[in-house]
């Protein structure tokens, strides 16, 4: 089964190098058997394309490494706090994605303005607070973990509902079922940053989409009488 | 026939993923044989790659699969309608193209500001209205195509001169007499959106092109005095 | 010689379609011999991936076919224009890329804000005056090649030194010595547009280089004292 | 070792002109050997893709010609004037990008506003001020790589924290231990200037990030402390 689990991730991995989203090695992904409570993940700052299943790492929920001759990526951490405590989640990704970076640094969640978003997210996506200075010293990649699965409970949103935050002056992270809809999330995301940019610039006020439309088209696509795809 | 029709769809659905104006499956065309009264359609959540002649679905203009074990795409009741009520509609293609898209969620025209626009829409793209909430919920994909069609009507727009709508909160569709020139007039399409946001940051009252010259430029290669290309 | 300037406006032409400035069919390349008086040129509305030698057209300057089976561009006129007024020209490439096109149907011309500019054109590159109702009616290209020439004229530029115009509502026009050079400048207009779009945004006032460094940068490339390159 | 000082250059060349920050040939790498005392350039206005190690120049630190049948790089000058001034540099990046050239022509610097930017700069990249007349007349090039080394000390830089730097009305350099570290910092420069224009579009007065938080990203990847990657 770990074999299984490293598969997903490397293919997912090379699958984030070749999607556009990432610069240099700014992105890893990663996902969880909840049986064995294992989670593989990208290793350090290696290239996406020298990718092998060998450089996969596997760690425990205690951040400590099982298998691999690797480190693991540094937002180990943060991808730990996210499975403890999302319990549905089965695979991280994050990125630097231009767009939704942008809404990240500027300290504004992503408002859902048309189909596009509300196809993939259930809602805007929200913006985590930024980390104190004891935050940061003591345990950074941790406590951003933690901001995060604060920001959800503040808000009172369903991370399955609305899988993507983004962290304030940083960038976002987004989740899903599977490595491959965690990816997809991804891309989504930064799609629908980039047309909000665009919408904020012909109408800087643009109105959210209605409710009856966002609810329309997220449940078109999630949940038990979603009708579009083969499934 | 239908075998001609499926191979035309197919190739055209190919042609839109490869076109750069779709993330993941945000896109479908579909074509009509008016002699027979069938429509061959992309299937609903299909990458774009994996997509066969085996995979196109063929329904009739009641929305009735004739042939094909997948299920349609999730717009084909629009699509349906596009081809009941604009009878010289040969093909239709939907994407969420991201600067058509941002224009769909300001709510704004696509105006006509230069020769590149005029070359293939005969005036501004106009917007649909935003379905109510008894629309959305008795039949959204239905009431689209109506709205669409309502909006052509009161313009007093005639949909072969005008070949694209943006639909408020959503996307655009395009159509043609075939779905190679309906894909053409999608690429044509955000492209002509991606110029007018960039005018508008030079001059956000920028003129329309007067009207002399978008006529030069449409009849020069629409109808019978056109004397661009090879035809 | 005659196949050797369809060689050359064949590989500009492929060049052109393979360098992301056109979408469609939205560009042409042509090249004068001036000894023969001929002039090679684009077939209207082919694909640049199904341009072939034999689809080349070759008219004299009085936009009569020589040789080829296909109908010209149909802005072969103003091409011809600009053959017949500026003597240095050797070959012209019209394209609607994307930001030079915006400059143009905002009628805002490009100004020289850096090195990246004066490296191409001395000075900014101008907008030409839209035409009246009389001259797209009795003869649209011819007149946009004449609107060009006065423009030069009127502003007492030289078109070697300067050799690119943006025609008002419609799109660029780049010139050079040969079909290569011709389409180097259409990339650097693109390039300079899309960067003067950026500055504009960063700051709206910006200022233009001096001219004592636009100087430099064009003189280190052009002219008798040119040290740039290997010539 | 002058071969493998070539061969870095001339693979640093390559991914430059791969790597989408360049058009035609505006950029350049060079790189140092120390021990030595030479420096390998790529030679004046030839392809990326027609490069061959026996194309790379070698120049010693005087800009004497030691090795190669080319003309250095137009801009030899300025690297060599920060090999001499930056004694911990073994190379140099020098690129047109455009959101980074944006920046320049509007001379403002590239603000810190986010970990993006922290995990490679230590702070914001300055704008070197133009040059004088009597400046450019004399020694353009040479006098270009004084004013970032002016620059650097009257802000008290340190030049391996920032290993960039824009010069007005010009466009980006940058610098590292390596040539593949240094089009790394030119990578990530581009990257860190597109970011921030489409965060000021969002929040004309976006804040800079926190610097207990710049620092600990930046030192996550830099010095003793690093624990990103596999080193």
């Amino acid at each position: 089964m770990i074999e299984s689990l490293k598969k997903e991730v490397l293919d997912a991995n090379v699958a984030l190098g070749e999607s556009g989203l990432v610069s240099l090695t700014w992105g890893n992904v990663s996902a969880i058997d909840r049986d064995l409570g294992l989670v593989a993940i990208k290793p350090s700052g290696v290239d996406y394309a020298e990718l092998s299943i060998e450089s996969i790492v596997v760690v425990n929920l205690q951040n400590e490494v099982v298998e691999g001759a690797f480190k693991p990526s540094s937002d180990t951490k943060t991808h730990l706090q996210l499975y403890r405590s999302f319990s549905e989640v089965g695979a991280v990704v994050h990125t630097h994605s231009p767009a939704a970076t942008a809404f990240a640094q500027a300290g504004c969640s992503i408002p859902c303005l048309g189909t596009t978003h509300a196809d993939h997210f259930n809602g805007d996506v929200p913006v985590a607070r930024a980390l104190s200075s004891d935050e940061v010293v003591s345990d950074y990649e941790g406590a951003t973990g933690i901001s995060i699965v604060e920001c959800f409970n503040e808000l009172g949103l369903d991370p399955m509902a609305v899988p993507a935050v983004l962290l304030k002056h940083h960038a976002p992270f987004t989740w899903g079922e599977t490595a491959e809809k965690a990816l997809e999330n991804s891309i989504a995301l930064e799609m629908c940053a980039k047309m909000a940019l665009m919408t904020y610039q012909l109408r800087p006020n643009a109105a959210a989409i209605p409710q009856h439309i966002l609810q329309q088209h997220y449940f078109r696509k999630h949940g038990e009488e979603a009708y579009y795809g083969q499934g």
